[in-house]
């Protein structure tokens, strides 16, 4: 007699991303209850398990879904409000006024659900979020049922949500608190980064992390200036700084790590901290490109992220990882480097790992949530078919995404979210977006 | 009385890409006879205009087609057949072999339907291919509606199309009566680079050209063993072995173009060649980074390429510049490098100029033919708008693309090809590809 199974899903390869990265031709994972309770050939589960429903099939592939692991989902709203200038004027000048303008628990909330909605249809199933307004962040994401992290930030600066560091520390304790036990929207603790949060700072914010066994998720060496300013200020490079204080461990979820010294890709190794590499937010603010390779070979965890739109300008691992596949190729002269199979591997469940959710959620292995992505193969730019993990890296783009499934519901059918009304969030963008700015002159 | 017009697109931004860059928002072209004969805002155009049919319409950006100005079509058959591999195993342990076994009328027939049908898709409506078995190659191209140069190659190796150097030559002035005066299909002759091609046949081919009025394509310094081969063999770099002789001038098509010293970059911008830059393939390749911003600070003529799909893995131009526009920043250190109002304008009129086709095509003004591609804007990832450059160039995927109009003929309609039967290219491609490689083992 068959087990009952909520879903079957079908491929002509079935991408674990298991330890031994391994591909199941005519493939198929059988899910119960959320969960993922068997895998194996098309005929093994059809022998085993009788669904109430079966997708994908012919001409598909089905891989973990793909994780973000770095992002201010809300800055989504201010994509492309200011392109091609230096950094400080794009900080000074254009971001940080309309933060300052135009934050509010509604912005975030709305922003967010475009975020997700964008995120969901390109294969993204998780993401590490940093901003504030958290709640506002966590309602949203939930409303399009995406699984996330959601970073509450301190900064040693005023802002609309507190005066303090210390308040800001009660709000990420409130928050933390409040979302307790939720089965998709994980929390975490964000202290921005060592020039906007003093080192006593952070490990207050380590210390509230550690009580309560969540990630603490900052940005760690984006710019040579902020790399040079922390070495004037403190006499250390940064990752010595933090980790002669006992900060680094693998709790520590570090974004964009470019300007590092042979000594710090050590002691991040070292330590286990995750690395969450914005290949594409680094190139387009001229920020410089991490040195990925290096830390691969040092056995440094490293995975992607999309940071903000707003320095983008999309929030596309897909890309990342076709972008980071390249790049790294020609800065190392090797064209060996960061190969598709491990920028796949990045991509999931490493991802999964560096936020602290590996036993959860990252490859497609029974016991693990039902977090899976189908993708059609048949289009133009996907033919002929020699190594599937070349055309997903190389080839493949959002629009090929099909089907998404979030612990074990389909969120994004034949390319509709199910969820949430698109046309309605499109809707709000297009509103905040004309009382962002005007229609800009050309 | 209003006249008469084949077609009206109209559009919230009709990008020109004129002299000033012209964007006119709820603009508007009026098409008659393969031709732009108006462009305005839709008011001056329905005022002046009577179409047979209206497309385009709310929501959608209409700019000209782009230009892919190097590639070599049929090798899309190769893409992923080989990645992640040094570049002398990729080449001589699989592409070559690939090439030696498969190429024929048929093969090339096939595959350049398939590139066509890619590119087409992706808003690429001009391509300068090199190749063999060229006739091949434009029947094909010519089958899909879309415009090319396409170039005849010409190499000091024999081969299945020709044994000696002489022969190429006669094969490729065959070639290039063969094709005189068609209205979409352009010849040029491509002698493949300085390493393969000794310089007095380099000169030969030069002189063909001149005397046919055609385009000379050549690769020049795309590997650092390249530059360095030629400076052993010959004394002096490849542009100034080149320029000595007199090659060099504005019927010159020099793809790549890595490995320049700051005195190539001058003689490039002296003599007028116009540059092919395809970054995806030579960051795949690890060839190394073209110094794109101080060619374009020197004045030198740059436009972008995909080169042949195995390399890359695809013929998409919107994101060879989304990612040269990125990688030029952090490369030159200047997060203003390589604009998105300057990218657009390499990827059309630019390119046009350089292929010797810039009074024909490459913007959307009157007298010109009507090569016109319309995009969707209300997706996700387009939301909200404060700059059409910015979202073409950072945002925009091929998928957004919905119509395309090539000579005034709507070649994708609605995302579909109107020309051929989709299905069956793919269905060629599946049998070629199973030809070429059982399925790989993983």
């Amino acid at each position: 007699m068959k087990l009952d199974a909520d879903l079957i899903v079908t491929a002509d390869y079935v991408l674990k991303m298991d330890r031994e990265q391994t591909v199941i031709e005519n493939g198929a994972i059988a899910v119960k209850d959320k969960k993922i309770i068997g895998v194996g050939t098309e005929e093994e589960i059809a022998g085993k398990y009788s669904p109430a429903r079966t997708i994908g099939g012919t001409g598909k592939a089905a891989f973990p879904g793909l994780v973000n692991t770095h992002t201010h989902a809300a800055m989504v709203y201010f994509r492309g409000l200011a392109d091609d200038l230096p950094l400080d004027i794009w900080l000074r000048e254009h971001i940080w006024p309309a933060e300052e303008k135009w934050l509010s628990d509604e912005f975030v909330f709305d922003a967010v659900e475009l975020a997700c909605l964008e995120m969901l249809k390109a294969g993204v199933t998780l993401f590490n979020d940093m901003y504030f307004f958290s709640d506002a962040v966590g309602r949203a994401t939930k409303k399009t049922g995406m699984r996330a992290v959601l970073g509450a930030g301190i900064i040693d600066l005023p802002s609309k949500v507190a005066g303090t560091t210390a308040e800001y520390l009660e709000n990420a304790e409130r928050f933390i608190n409040a979302w307790a036990g939720d089965e998709l929207i994980s929390t975490a603790i964000a202290p921005h980064a060592l020039y906007t949060c003093a080192p006593e700072n952070m490990a207050r914010a380590k210390k509230l992390a550690e009580r309560y066994n969540v990630p603490v998720h900052i940005h760690l060496s984006e710019t040579e200036w902020e790399a040079g300013e922390i070495r004037k200020q403190y006499g250390r490079t940064p990752v010595e700084l933090l980790a002669s204080t006992g900060f680094l461990d693998e709790r520590i979820i570090a974004a964009h790590c470019v300007w590092l010294t042979d000594r710090e890709i050590e002691i991040l190794a070292e330590t286990g901290v995750g690395v969450a590499h914005c290949i594409e937010s680094n190139l387009k603010l001229a920020a410089g490109i991490a040195p990925v390779h290096k830390m691969l070979k040092a056995g440094v965890k490293v995975a992607f992220g999309t940071d903000g739109a707003a320095s983008n300008n999309d929030m596309n691992i897909l890309s990342e990882m076709s972008t980071a596949a390249k790049v790294h190729k020609a800065v190392s002269g090797d064209p060996t480097a960061l190969t598709a199979k491990q920028a796949m591997l990045m991509a999931t469940r490493q991802g999964a790992e560096i936020l602290g959710l590996g036993d959860i959620t990252g490859s497609i292995e029974e016991g693990k949530a039902a977090d899976i992505v189908i993708a059609d193969l048949t289009k133009p730019h996907l033919t002929p078919m020699y190594d599937v993990y070349s055309h997903i890296v190389y080839s493949m783009k959002s629009s090929d995404i099909e089907t998404v499934i979030v612990n074990g519901r389909v969120v994004v059918d034949c390319g509709e979210l199910t969820t949430a009304d698109e046309s309605e969030i499109i809707r709000k963008a297009v509103y905040w977006g004309g009382k962002i700015s005007p229609r800009n002159a050309f």
